[in-house]
């Protein structure tokens, strides 16, 4: 008996098929423009990876903001319950969540359950989200994946904007100023560290933290967010998975319930 | 006796000569990359157009974001004072100025003097500025001071973002769906009304509005701010020089005083 949860984020669609013992397949690709296509691909191809025939999954749980677009969808469930949820699978200790996906981020307490106990949610500004920094790695001209690899070690130019727009110029006038890629790069990831912050200091941190999301697997963010955070933030290589291994846990959940 | 007002903004410069009886010149240019060298051209400009020499010129004030970089003025003076004693020029009857410049947005409450009651700005976010309809003008590929043009009489498109970058991305969307460029420039000018109106409220309309700054050229915009305030909205040809007209009346109140 199989769970499946599928995350259809803004930029990248999730897919996990959950047995009852562990993961049994997972896959990532990019949404593109029709999530309902993606959706149908991204069922496709778990199957194929995981060995699964279709009549082995009693259960499909859609999540993300895309999960409208899945017709053959069971449940909907929000991506912050999934988010939660999730959570508590790869790491039980974790009490607050921080998610920052490509077009939002989220800081979620959860109880010793993974239940959600409370949440705050920025979906209204890109400034401190995945968006950001691919706005800015375009600016900087180098892939988003890199910003990490050549900001470690440099010293910060710090970027007064937090709004995207404004920042963006920001870093435009620093490059024609002659300042380092590096240094830009590394102010640009405090820029979203302190927005992230100031998100999760007005709902307040709580016991151990769990980053998940696309941007979690920025290796120098997760260490900078933990500094200013003053705690430990745990990124687990499943990060970007959390949202789709939560639906699939509660669609198990459910199966087993009855 | 002269008094000039220079307003540095993020993208226009502009200067006034006042000579005790009325606006003897005036000119407008591109703030372009050095406030510091557009400041002494603007200051040349405005002598040879009024045909002033510079011994005429008493007292020099500035104002705008990029006053700071004048070497030679008298006097700086903030663009909320400015904007209100300029608006109290143009139309004493006025007690709330609305300034859209191209990187911020204000609301002014003056008294019947003209002088500076309360106020709120909006410099952190590019939402609701001319740079989100610039970002916009570029995305449906017609140049900014078009915008009104091409939307007046049609049908608005309704963005669903505030943020100027997820705006851009539904501007995108739209104009790939086939929505019409009149249809969505609409919506992009409710938008900034909207916004402008959000502010507005926070500090509450009161008495007669004057609309000031870059964006109050856009007569369609002026129009809909009217009917989103439901009260009438008066714009000047020098609505633009606003700020610098009140940077030269202060300047030639205090060359008057003593
Ligand atoms: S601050 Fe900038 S990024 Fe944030 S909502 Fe405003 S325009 Fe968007």
């Amino acid at each position: 008996m199989i769970s499946v949860g599928i995350d259809m984020g803004s930029v990248a669609a999730k897919a996990i098929a959950y047995d009852g013992k562990g993961i049994a397949a997972k896959v990532i690709m990019p949404t593109g423009w029709s999530p309902k296509e993606t959706g149908q691909k991204i069922m496709e191809e778990l199957l194929r990876l995981g060995n699964i025939e279709r009549e082995q999954v009693a259960m499909i749980v859609g999540t993300g903001y895309g999960r409208i677009a899945l017709p053959f969808i069971d449940r909907k469930v929000t991506e912050i319950t999934c988010h939660g949820k999730g959570a508590y699978y790869l790491n039980p200790a974790v009490r607050t969540v921080i998610d920052i996906g490509g077009q939002d981020s989220k800081v979620i307490r959860v109880d010793e359950e993974g239940a959600v106990v409370d949440f705050l949610m920025n979906d209204k500004c890109a400034a401190g989200t995945g968006r950001f920094l691919q706005v800015m790695a375009h600016a900087l001209e180098v892939d988003v994946s890199e910003l990490s690899q050549i900001a470690r070690g440099a010293e910060p130019r710090s970027i007064n904007s937090m709004c995207t727009v404004f920042a963006e110029s920001e870093v435009v006038s620093l490059m024609a100023e002659g300042a380092s890629k590096e240094s830009i790069a590394a102010g640009l990831l405090q820029s979203v560290v302190n927005k992230t912050y100031s998100l999760a200091s007005r709902l307040g941190i709580q016991g151990k933290v769990f980053f998940s999301g696309g941007v979690a697997r920025n290796p120098l963010l997760s260490d900078l967010l933990g500094q200013k955070l003053n705690t430990e933030v745990f990124v687990s290589p499943l990060s970007q998975f959390n949202g789709a291994i939560g639906a699939a846990l509660i669609g198990y959940e459910h199966l087993i319930k009855g």
